[in-house]
């Protein structure tokens, strides 16, 4: 039987001892941001994920979803975990109090998806995107809208779902046909096809709210010619309650790899009823806001995964015995020794271990960055976090899930034969997280949107200002004998990051292929690269814990070794990325398109 | 829909003029060895794979199989290929004439293994193992077992299935409990439990012939104590015909992540009739004839996945339109261009096809020197074979399959979110592929093989010579200006491998852990060395036929340019694999076992 136990004292290292968000919390006016409510919260944020999320994952799965005649139905048990999930107050942890959210601050609202969405990836998808949805409309809506709909999101009565892809139309929003043909009495009538959208259609809450780029009449061509419209399912009444239905419905549900129990809908909308968001042909602005932070969260689902990954992978390489341990039989007394003293074994785990622990810490920092970007007064420190949040968003959407990815294969390779199998329930973590590389912008897209958007806004700011830091990090470390494990096999990486930021750059106006040639290889440095001055930081904390005296030393020493095994190997890749970036475009653009 | 061709050309190419396989058949004694031949052969085994194989490839994914009262229901289709796969002599092709086979070379029976198993995975797993169990046979059994059974395999009117798995006793197979007690008669009562038995039961052919490992009372403990024997579903007549029912059931299927088409069955043997294969308590080494071609059959899996994923990817790639090119409109009649103007996504296509093309021309240097192990009559020569052999098994298994793997991932995200629903038929390559990086010995173990057993038997005689002849290839093109783009790059790439394998033979005395830990990296990096050589052999042969004169220029031309992409981006990682390997296993143990 699969196994989880969401790693809370990890989450709490990142934030209170790491990050020390509690310097933070009263400058960002956060009462509750003390480290004893935050580890509190975790503590009852892990329970949830231990006791309602994970036990329905395995069969959520096994039962999928259904349609009959629009209406579908969702695995058995996901309602009440979606009920109990509101009555706790998570689905609205960050929201606005105003509007009966419990104003908790990112580190907290970002840090536990990791741990509800690695319990159970299909269930949290009918939670994760209310959050986006519910923060959009906080940031565009009018206040009437507000009034109308933030309530509800807030306390998850009502979820929220994001409809921008069409059959033609995905990476390329550009070419959507929806259209919004004004009523004459401020609301707007939706006519077209939505595919792929998340959470389209249930029963697990009275209403839903679709949020949905459409075009107005007349509107410019492409992306300048798009908006944001609300369009519910049932048309609030004058209380506020779900009235009328509106003409939106679901037509199918996709078969689909994995995520089986989230209901991934076909909807149309046949002359439903809208209302504006924002300004018009203005709506993809009002998208974006939506989906930085759902990028994120798709991350956190990557990383989530190699979370349950590791843990069900060290208790299969704990409990199988099968051969014998290459320095002589440490299990004597039985046939075989368990897999786990095997090097290749504990290879795979090590791995795993050395990347969720980091991605862990870099979530941290990223979520606390956004919170500086929300609450800070000051300026220059709001730019700041915000250039940080911007480069690194595509990072951790594209890095986390492709490790997620990996790490859930290992612990299929680590179980053999037996991870092919359904029951034993490793084989659903590789099918669920393979969507996690796939929406929310493709994690090729992500690379593009880092190593051409990102580094060009503001003449390169963000990734000079990242760079810069890091040496300072690595500088202020590299006098301390105690780090050098960490400090030394650094520098080598952050130079290879360097040098293929510096190429880019150059080279990105002799031919434009260049950087999309470049893209995705320069993601994956700049992730290992930010994963390992992760490490740094970490060692830093650890090595200073153990000096000043801890009755938790295991923990701390562990994490020192880790963080060792982080700098021998999981580093090792930055040369051979550095040279395929500065290969160019010429070699991958050779062939005729008709020679394939 | 999916789409898939026989690349018959590409398989000319290969046996034809990179082996030039004509100037060996005479010697080997094939009479059918002749470049027109092989030409037809192929021509028609891709014909099958096109025609019959591949249009029931994804409705038997999503039929699945079923079991009810011990019978195996298999998908639509498969029974009528199966038979038309049988009528047309496939079965075997590579077989003694002596027993009704054809008696073509192996680098037709291999090579043509690539196309079925591509086209059809599940299917042509009913057919795989049947060849295996006919060679192990017509290797070990006695004249009156292969009177009774080998005809029948041949024709494949009876299959065959290998039972080696027990559900506590996979890699480590010294640990197995199935018993074969004498009853005699010179026959053997069986009992016991094997798991994951493909083709285990079906009602495709008249009769099932099952080859199984069990321990005779008072063997040896371990691997040394188990022996081989025959137990037919049905127990042959003194006429060769199935007649009484043998105690030999499948008690359920598995239910797996992929190969759905393809029965995985659990067989209780319940004082079944057997017959020894071979001399008792040497079983192992039987199965271990039939595991060498199966392996290799195996990785085939994995560069024929590659290959339709390849031909998928770009029927996409051309078809899908999606935003623009980096250096301005291809299609401007068009709202947007396909998406194979981006360099991301002709770094996907071009990756599958520098590998897909790189292990075919590897693995038909694999099969002629089967053929020369199976047929020289120059016992150096064998011996050089052989060793080739024994040395580049487990790399085409764990090399081809972990990348078919990658570049069946590759598709999916080329396809975006498409990709990740089943009817678009590519996600079913990314599942059936997981299977081949764990059957056969999974790819930690095939590493472990390469690192561990083959570097270290006649003093490491198999890689010295390997790397020699690398030296000798090198030094030989080197002089010449035209292959400089693919000698070049291959120098250092080739130093790599030749510092890690003294790294693993100078290293393992010391802390025997150090092969373990370098394993998986080392046959990766062999890989990737032994593909950049094929690379260099194409190359030369590209140089010379455009030299002389060709109506087939783009052919050869377009081969030139996917070595160079190969030499350009595909060898980059052995520097940083290198480095990885040389880290030891001390960063990888350093955790202590209850610490993870």
């Amino acid at each position: 039987m699969p196994v989880y136990r969401a790693p809370v004292r990890d989450h709490v290292f990142v934030i209170n001892e790491l990050i020390q968000f509690e310097k933070y919390a009263e400058a960002l006016g956060y009462e509750d941001g003390d480290a004893d409510t935050i580890a509190a919260v975790f503590e009852e944020a892990g329970r949830l994920a231990d006791e309602v999320f994970f036990p329905i994952n395995q069969s959520g799965d096994e039962e999928g979803c259904k349609l009959d005649n629009h209406v579908v139905t969702v695995p058995t048990g996901f309602a009440e975990a979606y009920k109990t999930y509101c009555e706790g107050g998570w689905a609205g942890l960050t929201a606005d109090p105003n509007y009966g959210g419990q104003g908790m601050p990112q580190v907290l609202g970002v840090m536990v998806e990791e741990m509800f969405t690695a319990a159970n990836h299909s269930l949290f998808l009918y939670m994760h995107l209310t959050h986006s949805a519910a923060h959009a409309m906080h940031g565009w809506a009018s206040q009437e809208l507000k009034d109308t709909y933030l309530e509800k999101l807030v306390s998850g009565e009502w979820t929220g779902t994001m409809n921008l892809t069409e059959p033609h139309a995905g990476t390329d929003l550009g070419m959507i046909r929806t259209k919004a043909e004004p009523n004459g009495d401020g609301t707007y009538s939706i006519e077209g096809t939505k595919i792929f959208i998340t959470a389209g259609e249930h029963e697990m809450a009275e209403n839903i709210v679709h949020l949905v780029l459409a075009k107005l009449p007349g509107a410019p061509e492409g992306t300048k010619g798009i908006s944001l419209f609300v369009v519910p399912k049932f048309l609030p009444t004058e209380a506020g309650e779900p009235g009328e239905r509106n003409q939106v419905f679901c037509q199918s549900i996709e078969h689909k790899m994995g995520i089986k129990g989230s209901a991934t809908c076909v909807l149309n909308y046949d002359g439903a009823k809208g209302w504006l968001i924002g300004s018009e042909n203005n709506g993809l602005r009002a998208m974006f806001t939506m989906m930085n932070s759902a990028r994120l969260a798709v991350g956190l689902e990557g990383s989530g995964k190699a979370e349950i990954a590791y843990q069900n992978g060290v208790a299969y390489a704990t409990d199988r015995i099968q051969g014998r341990a290459a320095t002589g039989p440490v299990n004597s007394n039985k046939p075989a020794d368990p897999i786990i003293v095997h090097a290749d074994v504990r290879r795979m785990l090590m791995t795993q271990r050395a990347f969720s622990e980091g991605a862990r810490a870099l979530a941290g920092e990223i979520a606390l960055n956004l919170d500086i970007t929300f609450k800070s007064q000051d300026a220059e420190a709001k730019q700041v976090a915000d250039d940080f949040v911007q480069l690194m968003t595509p990072v951790a959407k594209a890095f986390f899930t492709d490790e997620g990815f990996n790490a859930a294969n290992a612990t299929v390779q680590i179980f053999g034969g037996h991870g092919y199998i359904g029951e034993h329930g490793v084989e659903q973590y590789v099918r669920d997280c393979r969507i996690s590389q796939l929406y929310e912008g493709t994690n090729g897209i992500q690379s593009m949107d880092l190593a051409g958007r990102k580094l060009s806004i503001n003449g390169g700011r963000a990734v000079k200002t990242y760079l810069a830091t890091a040496d300072a990090l690595l500088a202020l470390h590299g006098e301390d004998a105690e780090m050098a494990d960490f400090v030394k096999p650094m520098l080598p990486a952050l130079e290879s990051l360097k040098q293929a930021t510096q190429w880019i750059m150059d080279n990105r106006a002799a031919n434009p292929q260049n950087t999309g040639a470049a893209a995705v290889d320069y993601c994956r440095l700049f992730g290992i690269v930010a994963l390992g001055l992760q490490w740094v930081k970490m060692a830093r904390v650890c090595i200073d814990t153990l000096a000043a005296g801890t009755d938790e030393a295991d923990f701390y020493q562990n994490k020192l070794v880790v963080a060792r095994y982080y700098m021998a190997r999981s580093l090792a890749e930055h040369s051979g990325l550095l040279e395929r970036i500065e290969t160019g475009a010429d070699p991958i653009m050779a062939l005729a398109a008709e020679a394939f």
